[in-house]
């Protein structure tokens, strides 16, 4: 952790917290000036409502239910149905707070910030004191064995890139780059700790094409109650191609794609980025460290200042790989960007730290649909290869003064 | 299968099969004046092509490759990249010839038709003559083990649902529509017999949501040479089922959905749609038949007259889910509706016939979009709950002169 980097915890009004990560002066944490504290008449998340008959009810949270067909959970977040959509840039949830403005609209009091973390107001998933995930909380839907139902006790928390509306993560400094990277590891260090939290997931939705509802730069972390699908199949490959080698799945595929090289876009220090020989996405690149280390809180300082780096240096790529026919000016990209972290509790030993980033963008305006073959069936069709994916990001490194395809820390610095 | 209804194959210019599906006067196969051949200038799809010093080079087709991380097979159809996209109506690939024309831009030669279904000219998955998927046809990507390589060698259809260019599945008569369920059993019957395929997925996209490329009406079907994720999960859920208890899951879920009966939508003498318990989707419904069929060919006479009426009322259901909150008008829904039938060799006895209905709409103007958390994890998260779908979809069926909720005979006849 940069000793630089401090974490101040407050509340808001409802009693949500919320965490400033500030990297230089002034520090909100030793600023007694400024407002920290949430002016919003907003009532407790968990205090009993009033209930038809007079009675207050107690909060309940929201339920998952295991669909019988696939074994998956499926939280039921019914509130979020009245969530925030796209409101004007002036009333934006994530920018800070205005001098002297008696209330705010915001979800960030202080009025400047450097990086900041708080609990969604709309979560998918949330511990409700007293409802926590576990074996005890277990019923059954219309009393049918075949239909369990159980709290979706997890947190939802929204990280806040910039106090920028404007700016992109890749706008953003080395240094700012490198206090994310020290708030997800830190968050999922304390996320991992909750009760019946089992798999901590840091990740970036970016433009509206994916559905974001808000522009101003920020990411989102879950910590699950239960092992996501695309986790259990990696755990299971995984712990065949251990039975079969004795060797590490994720290793062995970092090893292989270095050996290979085609599929390389940029390789730093402690780090890869490749195109992935079985790439499913229109753009899809992994990064992954040299080291075998499971999770983020595990990264050494050299390997997380190298990653702020190469990171920045990946995602202006990407920002470059589509170019408007009319223009000639660049589009930005619209991606998702997903750490894939060990899972809390057993196949831990299994996992090794990885980044997901990829689009659903194919062509300048074309999007890539998720339609029958992919929501029905989750079969994906790629409709280009791996191969051509990575030439082109290998070739966009090198347009940069200074920078080779494989020297991403001197294009980046 | 209905006596009425006649099949006849063709060939297009380019070699691609066509088949007409006729259920009614003139009958196609009987119109000797009618032009059935394809007048297009195309050429042979497997013919070699001319490589660059003048040998010519065969076709090999697309190749799929497995990802190590997942276990999923993910063709890759490059050459998709330049397909088309949303033609002006004047230039409707699917509708029919027009009569006296000296040349169609269109893939169905003849100049009436009323169902019709012909292989796709930009498809995923295509076997080439000496190319068959299977254990012979395995390779290495790069010389790795860890990434094997096979044909991509399936096939992939279009049924054209109508010669009427504004039509939708849910304004076709019941006789039409059972047509296309024959048309189904058809193509389930004959693509399970080509080497190679494992599962025939019939599936229709509807709406510009969903990313379709041509309005008019029109489904697919894939046959595919691998079992896909979603089914080897419900093959897995089946098996341990079966361990457990020596039943069927699909049979028993169908059974407890009618016990439970707050999720019917709909009962017919011989099919039941429901919201499953655990539904993903903003709209989600499964249609199943009463007896245990492992697929569309098993389906009886009267099975098949019944689901033509029963799904014309679910699909008129599902297009006044939703209302404009301006107009008052109904908002036909952007929709999914698959078909999950037994695969073709093992696990083949755990199948049962199903169809799965649903929607990435979940308000009026408002899509769910698949991002981080779905596309990155393959975990669902519900923004409603089954009863409340389950509740609309009854309320929708009452308003209907003559209909009940549980009947859609007469509603739909």
């Amino acid at each position: 952790m940069d000793p630089h980097i401090r974490f101040t915890s407050t509340r808001l009004a409802d009693g949500r917290e919320l965490v400033y990560v500030d990297d230089s002066e002034p520090y909100v944490s030793g600023a007694a000036t400024r407002r920290l504290d949430d002016p919003r008449p907003l009532r407790d998340r968990f205090a009993p409502v009033p209930g038809p008959d007079g009675m207050t009810v107690p909060v309940v949270g929201p339920q998952m239910r295991r669909d019988p067909l696939t074994g998956d959970w499926i939280p039921m977040a019914t509130h979020r149905m009245d969530r925030t959509f796209l409101p004007a840039a002036d009333a934006c949830p994530l920018c800070p707070a205005k001098p002297g403005a008696a209330y705010s609209d915001g979800e960030i009091p202080d009025t400047d910030y450097d990086v900041a973390v708080f609990e969604n107001r709309f979560p998918a998933l949330l511990q409700v004191p007293g409802h926590e995930a576990g074996g005890d909380g277990t019923t059954l839907v219309d009393d049918e064995p075949l239909w369990q139902a159980r709290p979706a006790a997890g947190r939802c928390e929204v990280v806040v890139f910039s106090s920028d509306h404007d700016a992109s993560f890749a706008d953003l400094s080395p240094r700012r780059a490198r206090t994310i990277v020290d708030t997800w590891a830190q968050r999922t260090q304390a996320l991992s700790a909750l009760p019946g939290v089992e798999q901590v997931f840091c990740f970036e939705n970016r433009g509206r094409e994916i559905g974001v509802t808000l522009p101003h730069p920020h990411g989102q972390i879950y910590a699950l109650p239960y092992v996501t699908p695309r986790t259990q199949a990696m755990l299971g490959q995984a712990a065949a191609h251990r039975e079969r080698t004795g060797r590490s799945l994720l290793r062995d595929v970092l090893d292989a794609e270095r050996r290979a090289g085609t599929r390389v876009v940029l390789e730093s220090t402690h780090w890869t980025a490749y195109v992935p020989a079985a790439a499913r996405w229109p753009v899809e690149v992994h990064l992954a460290p040299h080291r075998d280390v499971p999770d983020l809180p595990a990264l050494d300082d050299d390997e997380r200042d190298d990653l702020a780096v190469t990171y920045l240096e990946l995602l202006r790529r990407l920002d470059r790989f589509f170019v408007d026919p009319v223009s000639g000016a660049s589009i930005p990209l619209p991606y998702i960007a997903g750490w894939h972290q060990a899972v809390v509790g057993p196949g831990r030993d299994l996992g090794r730290l990885h980044l997901q980033v990829f689009s659903v963008l194919r062509a300048p305006g074309k999007l890539k649909y998720l339609a029958g073959v992919e929501s029905g069936m989750a079969a994906w069709i790629s409709d280009t290869t791996p191969e051509r994916i990575a030439a082109r990001l290998q070739e966009l490194g090198s347009q940069e003064v200074g920078s080779g395809g494989a020297r991403p820390r001197e294009a980046g610095a």
